[in-house]
């Protein structure tokens, strides 16, 4: 009998991925065949979207225009496309992960293993403060912190230049495992790769999830200089500084599993970062906001159809930790001018002078 | 009495240059207020190129539409511009760095120094061959090895994401100093650095050229795959694994001089790598070789007024070194696929199934 697989999250990422993974699980006897997807439910012109993904094969609604296996099969109650998997993939919007977490508490296999391909990270109050802390000790909790925390189960996390469309389309990329426990990672590879999904398996886990929750904050920044009418080589300072702020950030914060440079160079840290600073969202809507008066929430509203904007969010929650450590704005020039400029309506050319003065070149 | 600073070379990337360390030298004592440019004599219809530097401060021919400053004079003989030089800048296109250097051997000052801006190495004939062997005794010569052994002065290299026209608008960019005496690299930051120029000094030299000459082979790829149709997930994927090829090779060829993982997050390294896949000649022309069946001379003759294109003939180089050394091509599979679509008629699709075969993912 093969593990049996369970896709926690239908959306756009979701879907794509999940094309891999019942191409796999038919095929390898490692794996059931038979994988659940639990699909928030929802109705689509009457019809239910679980209905349409298991007759249709098609997540109409968030990957319209691709065929899903057939034997990827849509569930609508979290508990029961839960109830005997062995493997977990984590793939909702950040901000749900941690009820859907509690709803699993006690109803999954005790020695399951799950992995996130979600971004984001959680700032909490403060309850000590200090040097040398841990990122959990100054309130910060990664995605995968919450999971391993609510459901006591090895977490691995899955980042990189992977833009779901492409993927869907089966256009050659490649990604980034990060796994503390390396056995579980290269199960995970297994369950996910594809000739045109090409995985590294990495130990260093914290910083394969950090670059991809602070890529978004640098995407804001090279949205901001293609506004003020900055050219490539501007962009890839911007790329380049932000990246060495992301670097400073995982040292800083993850001094009990110190970051190895070789991640930073995997697809999840730079790669990923060249695309999202190219191509992202958080790039496009920046640098509308750049050049317009509205708000970021008419932005949001306007061109994500009121999903939230990853960059400026965690930008919010990198200061929030830095003022209650009480470390210098201009330790972070940078990740500090994108939220000085959301927030505090800051002047977008004031993002120059941070690249200009910043500490890398003195 | 302050550095004279003699400039050889007046191309694009001299003339951009020569702005910055025109006004650096007018300002600081540190240097020399009248900074000498060689410049290859041409007429300009009707007149000479130096007198019209000279009189209306503009290369009409290589940087049109930007005054250069005042103090920035050009002289038609080399041996006269060098003759009271203290600091030399090299930007010349590689081809004739050996000429010119012989040229100047025994007439400039014993304790000059040097700084190459120039991309690109040569490949000797071998005289040896074996495993762990240093680069020059691979046959293989950075550009300032050449510089080096001919003018026997301490040389300096800069490289980073500084597209010519770019820097002289003043668009803010950073680039990279690598210098073995890095007391010769601070002054050269010195004479080199603006607001909107900022520089970054490591002492791992080798690496930082070694990046300028092969990101050339990278971009070619990334020209591919664009042909192909691929995104910027593809794109990423061949950036990333194309460094990973640099890094290899760097490590294979400098065993004297172990490169630095973090030099490659210098501007010298992804940032100009990111910038070169982009935007580059290399890219673009690479791209249309893909779609059309012109040769890369046809293609060199139309889009780039017959200057030659760096990626192939970097390819080609790295290609003879590897078959001297009997070196697998599946170590550098991206590099030879380069090499075997411009010189073997390799169908461009081939280069995709390098990558989805490449050993990082094994």
């Amino acid at each position: 009998m093969g593990k049996k697989v369970c896709i926690v999250g239908s959306g756009n990422w979701g879907s794509a991925i999940s094309k891999i993974i019942g191409q796999n699980c038919a095929s390898d006897d490692a794996f059931h065949d038979k994988v659940h997807m639990y699909v928030y439910e929802e109705m689509i012109e009457g019809q239910k979207l679980t209905e349409i993904i298991n007759t249709k094969h098609e997540n109409v609604k968030y990957l319209p225009g691709h065929k899903l296996p057939a034997n990827v099969v849509a569930v609508p109650d979290l508990v029961q496309a839960a109830a005997d998997a062995d493997m977990f993939i984590f793939v909702v919007p950040h901000q749900f992960i941690r009820r859907l977490c509690s709803t699993l508490k006690g109803k999954i296999k005790p020695d399951a293993i799950g992995i996130s391909l979600i971004k984001g990270m959680y700032v909490d109050e403060m309850s000590h403060s200090g040097e040398g802390m841990d990122h959990t000790e100054a309130g910060l909790q990664l995605i995968s912190d919450v999971i391993r925390e609510i459901l006591q189960m090895d977490v691995s996390v899955l980042m990189g230049a992977n833009i779901a469309s492409e993927v869907a389309n089966g256009d050659f990329c490649e990604t980034t495992i990060g796994s503390r426990n390396l056995q579980n990672g290269q199960l995970f590879k297994r369950l996910l790769q594809a000739p045109s999904f090409r995985i590294c398996v990495v130990e260093d886990a914290n910083t394969v999830e950090i670059c991809g929750a602070l890529k978004n904050i640098v995407a804001c920044g090279a949205g901001f200089v293609s506004a003020l009418g900055y050219g490539d080589n501007t962009r890839a300072a911007v790329i380049r500084l932000g990246l060495m702020e992301m670097v400073k950030f995982a040292k800083a914060f993850f001094p009990n599993s110190p970051p190895q440079m070789a991640t930073f160079l995997e697809s999840c840290g730079v790669a990923d970062l060249v695309t999202t600073c190219y191509g992202g969202r958080n790039k496009r809507v920046s640098e509308a906001y750049a050049k317009s008066d509205k708000t970021i929430e008419e932005l949001e509203a306007e061109m994500l159809n009121g999903q939230k904007l990853q960059g400026p969010q965690t930008a919010e929650e990198v200061y929030k930790v830095l003022q209650t450590l009480k470390i210098q704005d201009s330790e972070y020039p940078l990740f500090v001018s994108v939220y000085n400029i959301f927030y505090n309506k800051h002047d977008v050319k004031s993002f120059i002078e941070c690249l200009q003065n910043h500490p890398e070149h003195m």
